[in-house]
């Protein structure tokens, strides 16, 4: 039996946004209001800034009808950051201020919703405060539509992204397909560095026409090859739709985008922007094929359409932000809720458990698509693929509306005084 | 009473696809299938050209359930074009092709689904067929996203496409706050002549946050003065989403996206293609607010995407395809079917009733926004639009879904020979 620890709570969104991490602020938010050890919550404005700015919104004074409709309201309702925080072994500044605000509010619980970086983040406020004897039970909660967190199945945000994708390319697909000449479609696909988003494009074959051909960061992007694969399919079908994973990458290892333009701006985790290269191999298929080609970016609409969420996926996010807590007041911390999920021969026979896993396992790891799952030219993915992420799409949104339109959250954001 | 008239129908579809131009195929034919005057029911590969080129589908052998699926299936089921038939006074080559593949079907019956250039063709059509002496009805469905058609209150498609625009700028203005810094989106939308599309947009505000800004075609556009709407919002609020029309234009009636790209293609009507405009504007605005800009191109989604449709919208086209036929079997030729609507205090009091308008009055007029409904600073908006648009986009899809993705129809399309 752990020992009872009694205080407040903060918890923080962090990274990209997606359809489902305010599912799992809900979770989280709602069974902290059921505890008795918790004596109040509040919401860090824009992640572990909030908490440096000494920026809390008091979340017991939101509507709880208001509340209820952060399940389906995507984007991150309390705001997000990129914000790094240092080596706190060369500057504790900014753990000495994180450590003044908790103790100023008698913070006792900390849960961070984001994905490797925010792990990292979560990591290493832990680490301090143990460090400092200050005791506070510190649990992340996974998200990000990258899908590239280690030690998870896979990660909430990640399946809604997918059917969005899935089923926009099958519409493209559709849409392309009507006129009697020949047409190419490059569609640009978010991911960094891992494919998981551009893969999911492969959903949208199996109700129908969907996509042709899919290029990944895992496998070493060849310019000559995915020409002579859409042509194939060009000179065969006479319209062909491809979907480009944004980090594809040289054997060099160079980003693919970077030729297209050598205006690029880094963040400050070092990450380059991505973007324009769907346009930049349109150019270059037009070349060799002289083909109608348009190249289409799904941009921001991938990670936050949540008139097109996975029900699967946001009950699991709402489900890891209850176990975070849940865990949390049983005495755990410096863990990332993680997904152990089993699958059978029907998409039906699908399981997912909750477990937790130290979060110096997950931060700052990138989880890639296995080998494996690729085809051997290296253009789609296997029916391997689409078992794993089948049942994780299922279900449809229940996003109330009005007048025809999503009705989202809108909270107070009563900042404490 | 008009003279009974027995024969063969043959439906066709043209122009731009739209996530609703199925579903007035679907009313067509079924109301067909049901007339003891219709001996066979074909659908014109690609429109016209598939009668230029004798290729019709002999659509009495599709299963009947994968045709009730048209109703939700997005695109042109049938294939398309922007085939422009020749003035018949110089040309009358077409025509006699035309009159020579009628004749052999015994085709006593023609609906031709599209927008101004479709009528246009099916004008022609049967002023010739007319002239020759051949019997035959000929009645124009009406559909365009664009939702510029003369004589009709709107068209089929541009309530979806508008649902679709809306909800998704909702949720994209939802993602650009997320962050603590300044952060500025231009999303780009069809239309090009008439800013319907674009105006919609504004029915993102309706819930919450939506849209800041909107440029509509209508209103001559004034780089200067966008920069100055965008900078006066940027440094009130921070995060500024604006909506353009692709087919804004500067006082001289040159196309603003003519700036961003000197290598534009013209299709056969003499349209320019569109494109582009978003980035450029983007980086025109970057250079005077520093601030984090992204320009965003909704592209293809915004007219293929059935999973946002409005039922209102599927209904009404619906209701189109059977109003054609009905009026063709009672001996009305030449005509469009028009959309004739009452509207209330509440948006429940929508009404719409169904008009034939003569072809003549359609072909080739583009119905812009009235400049009453645009505010006084030419950059949004007013209520007239919102309480004109509002009662179109009611109404949730019904679309089946099979694994988490949607099932479409996949018609057999068997050739007639």
């Amino acid at each position: 039996m752990a020992k009872r620890l009694v205080g407040s709570a903060i918890i923080g969104q962090s990274g990209g946004p997606s359809a489902v991490i305010n599912s799992s602020m809900l979770g989280a938010i709602k069974t902290l209001f059921s505890k008795e050890e918790i004596t109040r919550v509040y919401g860090a404005s824009n992640g572990i800034i909030g908490v440096l700015n000494d920026e809390l919104y008091d979340l017991n004074l939101e509507d709880k009808n208001e509340l209820e409709l952060l399940k389906y309201t995507p984007a991150s309702a309390l705001g997000s950051c990129r914000h790094k925080l240092p080596d706190p072994n060369n500057d504790e500044y900014e753990y000495k201020r994180i450590l003044e605000v908790f103790k100023k509010y008698n913070v006792r619980y900390f849960f961070y919703i984001g994905g490797n970086d925010s792990m990292d983040t979560c990591n290493k406020i832990s680490m301090y405060l143990l460090k400092m004897g200050y005791e506070c039970r510190v649990i992340g909660i996974p998200k990000t539509i990258d899908n590239d967190l280690y030690g998870t199945d896979h990660t909430p945000g990640f399946a809604s992204a997918a059917k969005y994708i899935a089923t926009s390319i099958a519409e493209i697909s559709l849409d392309t397909r009507v006129y009697d000449y020949g047409n190419i479609s490059i569609v640009e696909i978010m991911g960094r560095n891992a494919g998981w988003l551009a893969a999911s494009a492969s959903l949208s074959n199996l109700n129908g026409v969907g996509v042709d051909l899919i290029y990944l960061p895992e496998i070493p992007f060849d310019l000559e090859k995915f020409i002579d694969d859409v042509n194939d399919i060009y000179e065969k079908k006479g319209k062909v739709v491809v979907a480009v994973s944004e980090g594809i990458k040289d054997i060099d290892g160079k980003y693919i985008s970077e030729y297209a333009t050598n205006n690029r701006e880094k963040d400050k985790f070092g990450h380059t922007q991505m973007g324009g290269l769907a346009q930049y191999l349109a150019s270059e298929v037009k070349r060799y094929t002289g083909a109608k080609i348009r190249g289409i970016e799904i941009s921001l609409l991938q990670r936050c359409a949540a008139h097109l969420a996975s029900k699967t996926d946001y009950d699991e996010a709402y489900m890891a932000g209850v176990v975070a807590v849940e865990n949390a007041i049983n005495g755990v911390s410096d863990m990332m809720v993680s997904f152990k999920c089993t699958r059978g021969s029907k998409v039906s026979d699908y399981k997912c458990e909750y477990e937790l896993i130290p979060l110096e396992k997950v931060a700052n790891f990138e989880k890639t698509v296995p080998l494996e799952w690729i085809n051997k030219k290296g253009n789609n993915v296997n029916k391997e693929f689409i078992d794993y992420i089948l049942p994780l799409i299922q279900g449809e949104t229940e996003l109330p509306k009005v007048n025809g339109l999503p009705r989202f959250a809108q909270l107070k954001k009563i900042i404490v005084r």
